[in-house]
């Protein structure tokens, strides 16, 4: 086999995963990861069981790879805070909680967190890769809290930022008519008590 | 039918409703609304399943009983704020929050908690009685904020409080060494500017 064959033939194997991914989130926002089995992520996929068997080898290994696909997502998104200067990081942030509040209306990725914490507290596996991620989140807001703001001790102003950004999230959810920007005085004034500015 | 016995048959009938939704939420946690079925819940609850539509029509119908009586007991420990002194209201509130960190901890009300949100992102009627408790602890909140601390236009920070309650609770499940002692000073600054002391 040719590197050319291989790369094209990686590339298939590439996509034929997102494939299943896609489908068995589909699946899982629609009835839950108990609700799902590997013949309902094929039926989604449009391919044959015995296809997604020779990709992923049960519905946990599929659990586990979707979960490392949002950790990566995450952390594309928080490693943009970096790019923020400090004198920008309260209307940054601001800006960036307001975005996250609509996004959180959309219910397909809303219910998907909701699956995957759920998940997280039945599979020490799935909690691992949860704890994994949120570790290399407070990793880049720490590097964020010391070179640009030189705020050394700083683990508790990103745990309550963090509570903020997930808790303001969940509003959406349990408050349809939530006034979004009449929240934003009061996250900011919060932002700026987190970041000392 | 005299009266003593229909108060007796009454209590015998409210003990198999409560029976049926502890097993019922049991269940839930186990395996997610979806991945539960009637005849799981009539094992878990030590009934039969016709025993089980006898009090209840569908699995809708006991996950609707269930967030109402989630939605009992939360209106019961919100209302417990209104009894709090205005002096004493960020102290109150600094425990509150440290308090529901610890609980939150504990994967079972946890686990009910994001099924029923995912849910209600799934089916109205569990959407409906979301809203409807999140309406009712605002108006607790709202009284709270208009008469102990004489703050007419509290919406927003009402928003904010609740935001982040919900959010502290969803750290302990990503960070399990989550330092709940360095988090009091900052809660309580937040605490101190949402409530305007």
């Amino acid at each position: 086999m040719t590197k050319a064959v291989q790369t094209k033939s990686q590339k298939r194997q590439e996509a034929r995963h997102a494939q299943i991914l896609d489908a068995a989130a589909a699946c899982f926002v629609k009835e839950g990861f108990h609700g799902t089995s590997m013949s309902k992520v094929a039926a989604e996929a449009k391919m044959s069981v015995g296809h997604i068997y020779h990709y992923f080898a049960s519905k946990e290994e599929i659990i586990l790879a979707l979960v490392e696909r949002e950790q990566e997502q995450t952390l594309v998104k928080v490693s943009e805070a970096l790019t923020i200067p400090a004198e920008d990081l309260v209307e940054g942030f601001t800006e960036r909680l307001s975005d996250s509040l609509c996004n959180h209306a959309t219910p397909f990725q809303s219910i998907l967190n909701h699956e995957i914490l759920a998940e997280a507290q039945r599979n020490p596996k799935v909690a691992e890769k949860v704890y994994e991620t949120d570790a290399m989140v407070r990793e880049i807001f720490t590097k964020m809290f010391r070179e640009r703001l030189g705020i050394e001790d700083c683990e508790a102003r990103i745990e309550a930022m963090s509570a903020m950004f997930h808790g303001l999230g969940s509003r959406t959810q349990r408050n349809p008519n939530i006034d979004i920007d009449g929240l934003l005085p009061i996250t900011r004034e919060f932002l700026r008590q987190i970041f000392g500015k």
